[in-house]
């Protein structure tokens, strides 16, 4: 059956489940452009991503999965500005219309909006090698914005969740990471259940918007971990003049990473790693108490690096007292 | 030479005359988001489209052209809402990093940022198939937007410079076009300044901003003829519960269509190409000499191809008065 790109939205994508109202939305899909507005003490965020097939997921990919990853890594990106979604456009493209994926990946798609109250407004849907471009908005009091140049010297550095587990989820599903070489988990030391696990964690990363909100005021800056901690750690740093000392012995694993791989592994895959979509947070160590108190109450893992500190340097100190320096090439794209 | 994701961004992209800065926009690249605020009288209007090598573009396509067009089609969306462009946000895959193509590309990227004063405020760049997605963010006032619902019985139908060149010029650069199987112009039959217009037509087309935003109040609605005239108009004629008339004399093409295609093929590319970038507009009767003042005031090409009609049909009417439905279905992507 033969659609026009138009026939293919009305058909899939401009539905309730996905593309429902919402305030501040005040115009949907359907014309040239959406329309949105802002009350008047918030602004309004914007953030893009966009994942090609066989680069950022597998061509296996379940439709369903791969909509909620899709969505969920952009409104990570919000959940570091501190900022509430607000909805979202889409640019796919696909070289053939195949009706079962796209209800799947539709229905993906519309059980994230759902969940953060984030409809869809808008996009373009064309022909060409599979890849989805997705720009989430959100909205921010306007001096509360999580942005990267306020760590201050002293402050606390905080990790949300698990690290590591991003980098061994592709690795598992044949995807070749980038971050080092030599790095080699032993795949067959995973259980099913593991595997489930990672998937999970790879598919549907859960974006920490409720943590990022209830937290925005005491937060000096932000960012989410996509890129491998170092590197993303590496922006703070450069964008607020400051350096670190984080202790590798801290680092968070998860259960699979500890099974299949050795300690340089682990350590390789949460500093250099990527798509784990943690949030990196610094606060004052006047606020440290009320930020753990926040995580407890949301049974959010949540992990004292180190600090903040004068020097430019960004050093991690080993078990043994050893200090390096880290590398902030973490994850290059080309 | 290696290039990480950021390094390229710094080098090609967070650069002046790209990024620069811009009352509302708060916060541009180098953030997990961009942010931006509106005055309270105004709304955001945002519309996105994604551009794949070999299907909307060739291989051999200039960079810089490339660029200028990628922009100026995105501004086009904004100038079929009757809004002032704000910013835009570039999700750019590459299989490989080619600074000289960058070059070319950021350098038409910036022209047309700097014309429209559109600073670039974030985005994505990524290894993959070479594809450009840009988002493009326009300030509107709210009671002003150019919606498609709004066209009402008696409206005259207005379109903005010629029809059918987008289709001329896909065709003269070997992209087969979709919406006849039997266009087949004499492509010997254009001199090197013909192909030339059509190369500037295609790559630099000239988005009706300053028309929009002076028409403004007069309009009843809106669209950018991206997709082929009757398929637009179908559009404004759906959601605002109408039909239409237009007089197939009256279609204004360029004097290369008519010097390469027969009567049959200049009203096919006029009514069924795509990729023209002009605006179709509706204006009350009362309206219409305001309209045309305007028009002439930018030197710009104006011409009233029909009204809006009670039952909704949507009639061609021909030469001999010969009356016909229009095909609606006019570019189909799939």
């Amino acid at each position: 059956m033969s659609y026009s790109e138009f026939g293919l939205i009305r058909k899939f994508f401009q539905q309730e489940p996905l593309a429902f109202s919402r305030q501040f939305v005040e115009m949907g899909i359907g014309d040239d452009a959406a329309i949105i507005s802002s009350p008047e003490s918030k602004s309004i965020c914007m953030s893009m991503d966009v994942l090609h097939e066989g680069v950022h997921f597998p061509a296996s990919a379940d439709p369903t999965s791969l909509g909620q990853r899709a969505l969920a890594v952009n409104i990570s990106d919000l959940a570091a500005m501190s900022a509430e979604p607000l909805c979202f456009t889409l640019g796919l493209s696909m070289p053939t219309v195949n009706e079962e994926w796209l209800r799947g990946f539709s229905a993906g798609l519309a059980e994230l909006a759902k969940k953060y109250n984030c409809p869809l407004v808008g996009g373009d849907t064309t022909s060409g090698p599979l890849s989805i471009a997705i720009q989430v908005q959100g909205l921010v009091e306007k001096s509360e914005a999580a942005v990267r140049s306020g760590a201050k010297v002293g402050d606390f550095i905080y990790v949300t969740g698990e690290l590591g587990n991003g980098a061994l989820a592709l690795q598992a599903m044949g995807i070749n990471v980038k971050f080092a070489d030599d790095f080699s988990p032993e795949l067959n030391a995973l259980s099913d259940g593991d595997l489930s696990y990672l998937n999970r964690q790879f598919y549907t990363p859960e974006p920490r918007i409720e943590f990022a909100l209830a937290a925005a005021t005491l937060l000096t800056s932000a960012i989410d971990i996509s890129d491998g901690l170092t590197g993303d750690i590496g922006h703070i740093l450069r964008a607020s003049g400051v350096g670190a000392e984080i202790n590798v012995e801290r680092l968070p694993y998860g259960a699979a990473l500890q099974k299949s791989c050795s300690r340089e592994d682990c350590i390789a895959a949460a500093l250099y790693g990527g798509d784990d979509y943690e949030l990196c947070v610094t606060v004052p160590p006047s606020q440290a108490k009320e930020l753990e108190a926040i995580a407890a109450s949301q049974n959010l893992r949540l992990t004292k690096l180190g600090e903040i500190t004068a020097d430019k340097d960004f050093l991690l100190i080993h078990e043994n007292g050893k200090r390096e320096f880290a590398a902030l090439q973490s994850y290059t794209h080309f």
